[in-house]
């Protein structure tokens, strides 16, 4: 019969009588999105194999059978002519059912001192380090273009924003510059995290350690990570490095959507700050005018997704005994979620941002709207000896009145400005100047040319930097 | 060029000189999931026609042509052999570029008067009626069997547990019965969401209305929906009844865990109350001692994608300006991936409740561990005068001398219990019996076997009149 | 010793030998925050009394002392003179425990036939009802205020976005009718919440029932509570009401959230649509112009907590078995940080959107800006015969021709726009003025003056309905 | 008139004719939370003070009053004698108004320079690094306290369970060890996360910079911190810190979750492995015979508010455009909440960890359920050479036999076992022995005693080096 067929083909059903149920089937099924960790999962297996030679628990001649045959595997699945089977339940499963076939009963010998468990483990951690790699890769190419479109535009000057107020004027570079500090952060969490991944459980076997002479510490240096596991049950019941990669493309998202919010706020006439390129916008099949900043917004929106993904193996870690349990089973579609998102939206960001191109003239116009040199005219008045709160005051007089009248405070007449105070004189005009109020900012770290420019070689030679020590991102 | 050719394709493209960067046409694409909700958008678009129709905005012919066509697309999707294309961006443009093929340039008379935003809310409102009324049918499967597996405990007796720990014995039935007022409940929010959901967008075009004389509440009756949209910018920008839907599945969700857990502790022979039936269990590939309660866990893990996912569109819909933003692409994914959850979650937690056994061995011999009588001999003393207080002080230490004594309450000897208090006497013993403490508690709603058997058949007849309400599912 | 003292205080002291660590007191101590509930505590305790007496259990002068007693407890709790006792763990033992000294051993008959757990189960849904019937006055309240200013606001036309880009003209009594649709929808959730909520667990006692002969019923009708528990382990175990209202509370700060982004990007000069009331505005210490939406980017920002107070009792409740666990304690001070926020948010909103005024002048210019008549160019091609198709594509011509001379539509030539299309006459710009695109838009549900009208009307005399029907809120 | 007053009195007044609504005033003031960063406040502006009068801003004279100034406020606030106003909106503007009442217009010279942007940026990071620093202490103490347990239980063995099914023997140590590890890498996050945030924002004054020639480096230095900000605008909206503080203190909580949950599910008689301290359990008002673990499920439930504090500040800041946006006060009081739980939690896990004692005859009757040494069984098989699956389907029936018999393998006769396999002889009894079992495996990593006592001395000498190198906690 079917079913007791379906039982028989379980490794574990031994002492099972009835077969699993079809729904239960589909349910627990992990093979239909597992199979991502293919490359890892043979990766693994090579190396388990030569560790078991190398410690004679099987011969060489058995390694090397095995690694011959799990190199077949692996052509067959890049060739696309590998049999998935559902009922196999897992990537696992599948790659040791089929390279029994090929190679016979010594097939089952790889499994040899370790279980699903540790196996699984080690898959997942080679899979997110390895998806570490491609998110930092990617950072630098997004920062690499940011920069760039700082270095262009670093005498443009717009409106600096706080509660989308207009505040003082910054120079465009600088606003850009912001962003890279953000991801340069994102790229010291990726490379925490992997720091503290790279550890391989392979070992750990169901929960307790192995009885084989082992030596986890050789797969480890193979796989090309940097420590073995201390504890077998932590080992098997370990999925922090997990969350805390979906913590950081939380984190990744949100500055990222921030950056979006901005370009969508800067695409409405209202703005009209960024022309954005055809190829990063979409119109509408009604409105033949519309030109619209989808990808920012999609983007801005994926963000929703990922924070989804963290809160969901947050929500599934809560309260799990030790060791194993099949909830963890769960770590694996949030995290494949997370990274497709990620991955893609840095890319896409990169490209979206050396696309943009400025529109000077609309930033320029929008200065001349919200008064944004009133701090200058009340550091002005400081200046002439007044205490700054009641130079903040005369300020706020000379922007009521100057908002009356529908004028900017520099096209005030100088007698208008004296009813408000006498100190005031016509050098105040050069104060009143935008890209002055922008050149006065020099201190460290401020919007000032010398310290945007300073800002720029810093990020330079940070960049310059890492990209050498970054090793070339390959698959496993 | 092959750029040109795509951005000539698309029907906003007008304007635009430039094609859709590849990676962004992959990053925007919905085609590839929203195709699921191809049923709906027939649907609509056949109302859409005939209502057209009737307002002689087309002619009944033209009307005609379309609904044909229509069917012909309909028949090639289920048959499998229409041709998506991801080009065409989205299931609605899949279906009217294939309409047109088969009728000619008819088939672009069909968008009059709607745009992208109206049709795709209204798909995706019947997508998601049509699923609320599959969870809510779903969930009547379930209480029936739970009501079934009360029915047929009612005298089975095991430790009711507050904080895990035993307080009072329970009838397994009562305990089960507690999960049918859950999930009871459950349905009552699943009625209401539908209730308000019910309501037709089509006719709010891109966000103003349109200028061709519509009549929506035909529409909206012929879908069956109980109502039409009152305000075209609201119409097209609300998913409230997508949040909704998202909140009660954690709902279900957070209560299919708490059974879960039980299942999964009961399993453990430190209790042993079930046996799980093969079918609903999978065994170990290195321990072959091994029956693992894994569906259970399983759904305890998936409670936590489910709550992802709320969390994932109300971060979506956070701070969206009126009306329309791309960011509401990202409403449809976590659904889908909810609705998939909870349906089989639900049918699987029916189909394993009722396959699983109860021990009822076990549970007795539980009863006897954690001293679940003291509260009725802190209760036979109240009776022989004693205030609460001091009944509660003797009987704690009536239970500290039997627990170093390694003893039940019962098991001590009349003298030993008259030490603790002169008024004890040996009609206590009848009042210690697990099944008497049960019998005692027949308030209304309490575990007692006539209140069991009155909540039972409240039950039988509140699922009798709703399986009777309720219309039999069918696929739109 | 004080350590004794303590432990001997306590009401379930008797098996321990050793006092409650001075830390763990203060970890789980609930009095701090749960005093909030006093009214609710005693209003369910007077109705327990009452019918304690009414069932014979007690007699009616010992109801009418604990009714007594109760009152002076109530009052000296208003006027401030109670003194609140963390070693008494909570609200309950605390009221108790005074009780009993103002009205002797009587007091402690008070709690026959229920525990804590059916008392805080109580005391919660009366206070989370009462919470609801508050938001749903502040509900009304809102709708109100933007159905005045929608009434106030029906012939000023400003742009209608999606994506935030320009897309038709709206009318602003439209645009605000949108929010209050959602609002209204809102109030339709809090109303199925209450009447879902509305049952009274007391009775349900730790988790079994009771031995007494209680009547629930009666306990609450007394209490305004339209039904009774039919399980008792689901009824001191159920936190749904919390989960529902906390839900709810999410919803409605998204639709909050959604308006106040609004109002933050129609303050900045670039849209100047409305004028912030300086009540509702702040400035700033350094920048004298400034004049900051502080009060929507707040409103806007506490969407966070509101969403993390229902993460929050998602993950607790997830996954604990029946009945009663301490987790449960954590659903207290989610709800009252949710209720807070919302209360005030929803009143504020209201204040702010009755002192906000609009700057129609702005909201012309805007119109000026991105094409907003194009679909009306396009609608007038069709309807001189051309598919709409091609329609899109001239008037897309037409648009490019017009922003590369920096024109509106509406300011090109005849002549000019004759050579896109020998079609256009004369009568084109009749069909481009952006009220003549309003009013078109008379389909029901569009932004045309009569069916605004409509809605208002429906909403006014649902507005007079739901009030009519409410109850004068008061507190319990 | 009183609201004239009360909009004179804002340092921002000049150009308001309204005062702030009351309610608006209650629902913006921070001083009622934020007054926990008034250490902060004052050792920040004393280093910006010293700073002014280096670099000649302002006079020593001037710097020492100040200095002097903010002395007295200090003392004045630990006293409890200061006056919090909250008409002065936060800790910044009430420490600045009394400082200026103490030492007279001098006092406002204190805020050149800088604005309320930077100055809550840098109290804030003070803030959070000082209690990271604290909940790496308490970590420490949580570890050192596992550790004591650990080595005092090395050879106590006790079921290892995954699927929370018996799996295989491990020592009790092991166990409690495998939490460790896990503290361990909370550790090395909070490590990473005071790296990263210890970065000085002051000097970035209100998003651009200032014109102040400041020296922001000798500020950080004073106050402690590694860098200063490279980029104003991002120095002064910059909430990362925050969010990878709350995302850590998630992680520890769902540690701690875990532990929370074997403690509990160790309590039930079923298994009866720990006896709960007096000092960490409670009893029930009703049920004599209680003992619950009320601080371990109370713990548990605290992981979903440390959750939803994180979910929190993700949505807040979720597409912020740059640079300050008042959104990003909601930045408090969910760290605070998030810290004030972990703090404790932590603290509290320890003392409970080390007032617990550990039940081994409980522990060593539960190894008997189960069949724990199963996989000995197959192994031994393995052992005489035959294929592991077959040894796994011999070893499969024989769990069947004892099963049925109610027998452990251990018991089974040596016959019975031979007519499953012949291979089996008398020397299988020394393999089925649970000590052995565990003493078996001694790869490392593994539960065996050598294994073990290699992970300890790794911890001892790991901690003892974190302890030397982390600076006295104390309060700045």
């Amino acid at each position: 019969m079917a079913s007791g067929e379906n039982t028989q083909k379980k490794l574990w059903g031994g002492r099972f009588t009835q077969a699993t149920a079809p729904l239960v089937e589909a349910y627990t099924v992990s093979a239909t999105y597992d199979r991502a960790l293919y490359a890892q999962d043979i990766a693994g297996s090579r190396a388990h194999a030569r560790m078991l030679a190398r410690q004679g628990v099987i011969t060489a001649q058995e390694a090397a059978l095995l690694e011959e045959g799990l190199g077949k595997v692996a052509e067959e699945i890049q060739a696309g002519t590998f049999v998935w089977r559902d009922d196999l339940e897992d990537v696992h499963m599948n790659i040791e059912h089929r390279l029994t076939e090929l190679v016979g009963p010594t097939g089952q010998k790889l499994h040899t001192g370790r279980s699903r468990n540790d196996q699984v483990a080690l898959d997942f951690r080679l899979f997110v380090l390895h998806r570490l790699q491609v998110w930092k890769a990617s950072l630098h190419e997004l920062i690499a273009v940011l920069l760039g479109q700082a270095k262009a535009h670093q005498k443009v000057i717009l409106p600096g924003y706080t509660h989308l107020q207009p505040a003082q004027p910054v120079s465009l570079a600088h606003h850009i510059l912001a962003y890279c500090q953000m991801f340069v952060r994102d790229v010291g969490r990726v490379e925490d995290c992997i720091k503290r991944a790279s550890v391989s459980p392979l070992g750990a076997a169901a929960l307790a350690g192995t009885t084989y002479p082992l030596d986890p510490e050789s797969v480890a240096r193979e796989l090309g990570l940097k420590g073995v596991f201390a504890n077998s049950m932590d080992a098997v019941s370990d999925r922090d490095f997990v969350l805390e990669s979906l913590f950081i493309a939380s984190q990744i998202m949100a500055h990222l959507s921030r950056l979006c919010e901005e370009i969508i706020i800067w695409s409405n006439p209202g703005f009209g700050f960024v022309n954005l390129p055809d190829a990063f916008a979409t119109g509408s099949s009604i409105m033949p005018q519309k030109k619209n900043p989808d990808v920012a917004e999609l983007m801005r929106g994926k963000t929703g997704r990922v924070y989804g993904d963290l809160m969901a193996l947050l929500t599934t870690m809560k309260g799990l005994p030790l060791a194993y349990n099949r909830d963890m089973q769960e770590d694996k579609e949030p995290f494949f979620d997370a990274d497709t998102t990620v991955s893609l939206s840095v890319v896409i960001m990169g490209q979206m941002m050396e696309a943009l191109t400025f529109n000077e003239k609309a930033m320029h116009t929008a200065l001349r709207k919200g008064f944004l040199n009133a701090t200058e005219l009340a550091d002005y008045l400081v200046g002439k000896g007044i205490p700054f709160r009641q130079a903040h005051h005369i300020t706020g007089n000379a922007v009521a009145y100057a908002e009356n009248k529908g004028l900017c405070l520099e096209d005030c007449s100088l007698e208008a400005l004296q009813t408000l105070s006498p100190l005031i004189d016509k050098d105040v005009f050069e104060v009143l100047a935008y890209d002055a109020a922008v050149q006065r900012r020099e201190a460290p770290g401020g919007t000032g040319p010398l310290s945007v420019a300073a800002q720029i070689r810093a990020l330079d030679s940070w960049l310059c930097r890492v990209q050498e020590e970054t090793p070339q991102t390959q698959d496993v």
